[in-house]
């Protein structure tokens, strides 16, 4: 059996759809059904429906995004620093294989070589690498905390984004907000992410920190082309004239915006799609939904 | 009745101590006994004993040292920045004035234009200014946490010293080293750092951050001197030849070493005694209790 911790969540509800998908048995739960901030209440939970394997799928992401993290540090630290440890430590004790989602958000831009940001890179923009977000930095903590974990992935998903009528799929966002920001960006198509994580396990990949986006990345002005090639829509998108205006009229804290490298991935045979084939497929996906 | 949490503690114990001494209820609980981690659990216990004030004496200092928070990231952040947020929203919902232990670990060094640190200076030992201790780190998130807080105490304490046989009393460690790192320090006396943090409460004093060091700071020589003054010790104690040869002899993780401005409780009414005073009483104890 797979146990997903935090399974209403839009990404941990993905992973126990694609394993009901696999017709694997799944068990998800939230933090309601199962105190999995308590290391005893976790360990003989785990020790009762001893899994083969589980997926941490909970954290503080901040709704409607990373500002409301700035209002909750203690939450945000909580979910996002210390509940990995717990899991970790009782994974290890229980010797049970797991994997955690973490996030590309801790860089920012590129390496000063050009290409993008590589598993072993220290994160630059977290707490001990300033400016951050809150947000930001608890994940660059989430990462710390599992150095040197035994059999766990650290699965690193950015900027999620599919067909979906959800506000945190990137694709709805870009439609809803009144004006964008130009920057470039390392994404992740969530099914695919998914699916390439589950993969981990099929092929007995090596443990450790994998960045899964799809390879490239995208700049904010192209997915809005790409948005009128695709008959999505033939909105006249408003940008901010700068990261300064931006700051200033939409956002409380600094934002990401990072290009991760994909060698690692790929090399361990769970590579995704190039980005503009998973972009352009959600998009005409889109549109399909909308004709019907 | 005042709580004191973590009471079992080398500074939670003093503080149930002097509220005995002063004829007052206390109340004091460790973990095991209320989960104070948990907000629910933590809210529906201080309810139902309507204290009038909290002290949080609670936190993960790592044993024998910080170099113990390197192998234990989780509870570190949990016990220092955690924390300090879930009773921090409990407080503030039932409207309980409440304290907490900091620490002026935060700092290194002096301000650039040589005076002590003061409160309302961004810490420069922490993640956001590295280097840093992961206790540090902890510890400064802990301070971030509580940024705003209302009715809430910060009490800045800083190598607590006294004349215990106690593992953690600064002059005993002074005396069991084997090589000591010659230093500047502001240090808190513990049994006055207690009082004054109570003081707090009678004299009705301005919720906020406060250094509750000796006012002055120590020179590590400076007190192997006093030590042979006073007859505490004839020994003839080394010294590592600098910090570098004490990172690599002696420690895992830098240490904070800084001087801190006691302005503010001054002015407040709650300042403590001169630190040589103070120190030199504390040395004159320890060589009476050793003669009895």
């Amino acid at each position: 059996m797979i146990i997903v911790l935090g399974s209403a969540g839009y990404v941990g509800s993905k992973f126990v759809n694609y394993f009901h998908t696999l017709g694997q048995e799944v068990f998800g739960v939230g933090r309601s059904e199962v105190d999995y901030t308590n290391i005893p209440s976790l360990r003989n939970w785990l020790k009762s429906k001893n899994p083969r394997f589980v997926v941490n799928a909970a954290g503080y992401t901040g709704k409607p995004n990373v500002d409301a993290c700035e209002l909750a540090k203690a939450e945000c630290l909580s979910g996002n620093a210390v509940l990995p440890g717990i899991i970790r430590e009782v994974c290890e004790d229980l010797k049970i294989p797991w994997g955690h989602i973490s996030s590309g958000c801790i860089y920012s831009g590129r390496r000063t070589d050009g290409v993008g940001w590589k598993e072993e890179d220290e994160p630059n923009f977290s707490f001990r690498s300033p400016p951050c977000s809150f947000y930001s930095g608890s994940k660059a903590l989430g990462e710390e905390v599992l150095e040197g974990a035994e059999n766990c992935y650290i699965w690193r998903l950015r900027i999620p984004f599919n067909e979906d009528k959800n506000p945190r799929n990137y694709l709805q966002k870009l439609l809803n907000y009144d004006s964008l920001l130009e920057a470039e960006n390392s994404v992740s198509h969530l099914e695919e992410f998914v699916q390439k994580c589950v993969e981990c396990l099929e092929k007995e990949v090596e443990p450790g920190i994998y960045n899964m986006t799809n390879p490239g990345s995208v700049f904010t002005r192209q997915v809005t082309q790409w948005f009128r090639e695709e008959g999505v829509t033939d909105k006249q998108f408003q940008f901010f004239e700068d990261e300064e205006q931006f700051m200033t009229k939409a956002a409380k804290t600094p934002r990401s915006n990072c290009v991760l490298d994909t060698t690692k991935a790929k090399k361990a045979g769970i590579g995704m799609r190039p980005v503009e084939e998973a972009m352009r497929e959600s998009m005409q996906k889109m549109v399909k939904g909308a004709a019907v």
